[in-house]
């Protein structure tokens, strides 16, 4: 078994209406890494700075969390984000993004990255994502992600890197911007046409939305009364669900698999976002995980009585 | 068993990106009572005016719905409003609204009206709402909806109002305006403090999640690739799930009831947006419910199979 993740690593400065942190560590790959640690060994690709300090390559290696594909480039900067959140977290707006030692970003991957029995892309620029799957030919299972930029401006590149996965997860307004669908029920059903076996629709608070040629699933997100911040939440759900599948080498990856692997990254998801960036996530155990998992499942669950309708 | 609703009964123009009606049978009442009327005898209180055709007549007695108790005013005009949606049904837009009969309606209930088992207030002014309850005193089960307006112009009498009913069906966001709290859940959870046993959060093309003491339900919306009209959806929902719970005359009002009761609601509504006004709902047959429904426990249900998390 093992798992690659390339994808962004990041200090990131965040104000929500809870309060705010002048520089914590982010980032795609560090966030699905946190979750995906759960399940599998994770080998993380992707650039720091000389700035990159011990305590956050400490905490990306939380649960054996291999980095010996991170490169390091000394006399650059750590990828850095400042955003803030209004409106109850509904509203975003990205106040500063430095990309640093991302813009140069070439991923080059060991042989044993390469080898990887299952592959997460996260956001980067699509091109990029299509080198390094093609590196990883005996992957099994391939997922990915992207955003609203590469949409606009990198849209061809994009579909191309898509019709070379297995699973694409991404935002359900994502999802309708990508395809001009008129709901991301229809986006989805249209993706499974382009190549992928499997597409997941991220609903942010509201949950996420599962397509399959097999068929269709849905999970309302855990209620949390107070989330602190949302940052990394996507990236924690997909480190979560891609996890799963990793976690099952022998089985194939069918519908009821990825049923499963939802559930789990919903619940992952629930947690990242009970305070700011990785502090939640990095004391997380593996009990309090299963336990939201089985309150998932009484949440969700109801008896069909039929009763005799008039006509 | 009866089922008595006060609410709007109106004539809407209705452009949505799949085309347009310049007149049709509306009004929340008119949307509760074709759903409720699946499960149980409704009693519609409401004005119409003199323009209140035969044909609107018939389809608001759809399965024996009573209106006995609607008040004709002959040389006034039935309730107008006029809308369009636009992004993806994302944003609604009113484009004019004539109240006629309904800016003088004070509610007059018959005998049989005040002697019901179950009430729905659909969204009017809360005063009035209160009025209806009041006269109601017998009544097992009474559920209400309002909307952003009266947050706005009348907190205090809709505090008021629903510190006096047994359910509160209301927008998630309109949740949050209502009482200023982070989130929707935070917002449901204070509402169960002001008087009502149970509280409802719509979630649009979503779902619905359900507060009550002894628990928490959520259940995503039925997947619909082209909404073609939203409107009246919310109160089609109302109409499943008061309905559900007045068809269940013998048994407590309990929260495994109104996950069943929510269960239909949801049905009913996926229904109502898959053309315009009421014209799928006229048509519908219990059949396609129940197999809705059905649908719904299939795209929901998930084994949850523990495995070893890694530490």
């Amino acid at each position: 078994m093992s798992l690659t993740v390339v994808g962004s690593i990041a200090y990131d400065a965040v104000t929500t209406p809870s309060g705010s942190r002048d520089r914590m560590l982010g980032g795609a790959a560090t966030h699905f890494a946190l979750a995906a640690s759960f399940f599998d060994e994770v080998r993380v690709i992707g650039p720091v700075g000389g700035d990159f300090d011990a305590q956050s390559w400490e905490t990306l290696q939380t649960r054996g969390t291999n980095t010996d594909d991170v490169e390091l480039v000394e006399d650059g900067k750590t990828f850095f984000w400042k955003g803030e959140y209004h409106e109850n977290l509904n509203r975003r707006e990205t106040l500063e993004t430095e990309l640093n030692v991302f813009e140069s970003f070439q991923p080059k991957l060991s042989p044993a990255a390469q080898g990887c029995d299952v592959l997460f892309l996260a956001n980067i620029q699509p091109d990029l994502q299509r080198e390094v799957r093609e590196q990883c030919g005996s992957a099994r299972f391939v997922a990915m992600d992207s955003m609203d930029l590469w949409i606009n401006i990198d849209r061809d590149s994009l579909v191309q890197t898509i019709a070379g996965v297995d699973c694409l997860i991404l935002n359900d307004e994502e999802l309708e911007m990508l395809t001009g669908a008129p709901s991301f029920v229809a986006a989805a059903r249209e993706i499974l046409t382009w190549g992928p076996s499997s597409v997941v629709a991220k609903q942010g608070k509201y949950g996420a939305a599962l397509f399959t040629p097999e068929g269709y699933f849905a999970l309302p997100a855990f209620p949390i009364d107070l989330a602190i911040d949302p940052t990394g939440a996507g990236d924690t759900f997909a480190g979560g669900m891609v996890g799963y599948v990793a976690a099952h080498e022998g089985e194939a990856v069918d519908h009821d698999l990825l049923v499963r692997a939802m559930v789990y990254g919903t619940a992952m998801a629930s947690f990242n976002v009970e305070d700011f960036g990785t502090e939640r996530m990095v004391g997380l155990t593996g009990d309090e995980v299963t336990g939201r998992v089985a309150e998932l499942q009484r949440m969700t669950t109801f008896e069909h009585r039929p009763i005799g309708l008039r006509s």
